[in-house]
């Protein structure tokens, strides 16, 4: 199942998307459940299951065509700011040893994290601040969304923890990540962080999670890997994270990035004006964010 | 005005801490606002300035001794990860190249964040998580308080978006921060962030803030500077965080530390299980927590 939010005639819904492209409203099944974050927070295995079964008998339910919504990002005020992995696909490394001066090697996942007041969802604008940053840059990644409260959660036992999964971008000012010294102003600025179109549950998905990631500008390919390349890998990454620090449900690990991101190219390939930046994973979908 | 949160009888509220130890229950006067966090985003000026009026005439409100109330965290949980800037005293910045090997300064501010699902107010414990972390340590610092939404502020106008300042002990990882490369994870862990005891109103003090930091373990004074130090001071640093990012009411800059955190030391000197950590800006009160 994917899970998207819309809003129809100013309120505000969550939804699975059909095959049909048709929208089956969660409300129809799960009453009072009306955003995905209170989906993530009080629905049980039974109401999952509930409502995967209410997807073969959709003429019960309400459904709505897609152009009767507006689908809006699935996420739209994290709870805490995203945590982010850099680093973290042996290509990327390599491209980011081979760019970035001085750049020091981690013997271990480099963890960060990543502001965002409103996150984007799909067809949004990402700002160019080219007063502040003229290397604004894109990174498709794999997030990972959290759907139980979890401390020091044993690897084998990760998946538990997981509600889902959905596409991210991770997008970065070059300039500001190097002139601050930690990443962290430089990954976020305002409309610096984009999530969609749908979060994609779990169960929809063998364990760990082998998927093509891919990035396009204007068309073009630019990133197209899979998550199988990543160096820490998904169970290893949310059982250390959680080492000391407890994760809740409705935080956002965005999984890192493979190679291809404009920093990598010689020139590189910044993010300018007018560009359509497009981040896919085939069964979630395709996240597209234009740059003005 | 110091604003206090409380607990009486079960039910929270925030308070002025009076001059003879006592509170005055801000819903007495404001009525409506039970937390820290409701008088930051609905204060006006004027409401502020009601409350000044009645500390002055504390007969006509409800007050409360300090045996009747529980003093909590003035903010538990933050809106967002705290917002912190990196080695912003001179003399710490020494200790650190002195110390940390391989160590590069950065041309401009380092900013990070640090994760809190949970605020520690005075006289609670931080979690040793020797397991983990083999190098505990302590940074006092100024926190200031966001009072009003903003971008791109202007260093003259940062004042207007201030709401006060509290003490603040960055509690640190250096063995998690050297190992992830950047520091978040070494920052973040549960129970590694404390401030309070009160948030003091910034109409308490001349701006640009000049005032003393301390800290002390077990008795032993550690840290001793003054704000004035700061190599970039606060209106500097809070107009530059939010050029391009929105500052909200309840965000928490802490801003830096001087010299004198367990690292500097040769031995090092870091925190163990027993151990009694004061951090003191005196206008503002004592922050006391134990290490177990």
């Amino acid at each position: 199942m994917r899970f998207v939010a819309f809003n129809k005639e100013g309120v505000s819904g969550v939804g699975v998307l059909l095959q049909d492209d048709r929208v089956l409203d969660v409300r129809s099944v799960l009453k009072d459940v009306s955003s995905i974050k209170a989906l993530i927070e009080r629905a049980s295995d039974d109401d999952i299951a509930l409502l995967a079964s209410a997807t073969s008998r959709v003429e019960d339910y309400r459904t709505y065509g897609l152009s009767e919504v507006v689908i809006c990002p699935p996420i739209k005020r994290p709870i805490h700011d995203i945590l982010c992995v850099g680093v973290n696909y042996l290509d990327h490394l390599k491209e980011t040893k081979d760019t970035v001066k001085g750049f020091k090697e981690a013997t271990a996942p480099v963890y960060f994290s990543k502001r965002a007041i409103s996150i984007l969802g799909s067809e949004d604008t990402i700002e160019l601040r080219d007063d502040l940053d003229d290397k604004l840059d894109y990174e498709v990644e794999l997030a990972v969304i959290i759907g139980k409260r979890g401390k020091d959660i044993p690897i084998e036992e990760v998946e538990d923890y997981i509600f889902g999964y959905s596409v991210f971008n991770d997008i970065s000012s070059r300039s500001l990540q190097k002139r601050h010294g930690q990443w962290f102003r430089g990954k976020s600025l305002d409309t610096y962080t984009a999530m969609g179109p749908a979060i994609l549950h779990k169960s929809a998905l063998p364990f760990p999670v082998k998927i093509d990631v891919r990035s396009y500008v204007n068309d073009e390919l630019r990133q197209s890997s899979n998550t199988e390349m990543m160096i820490a890998d998904i169970p290893s990454l949310i059982s250390e994270l959680s080492m000391g620090m407890t994760l809740e449900p409705g935080d956002i690990v965005a999984t890192g990035t493979p190679a291809g991101v404009g920093m990598g190219f010689s020139p590189p390939k910044y993010l300018k004006k007018g560009d359509k930046v497009v981040c896919e994973i085939p069964s979630i979908g395709k996240l597209v964010n234009y740059i003005n």
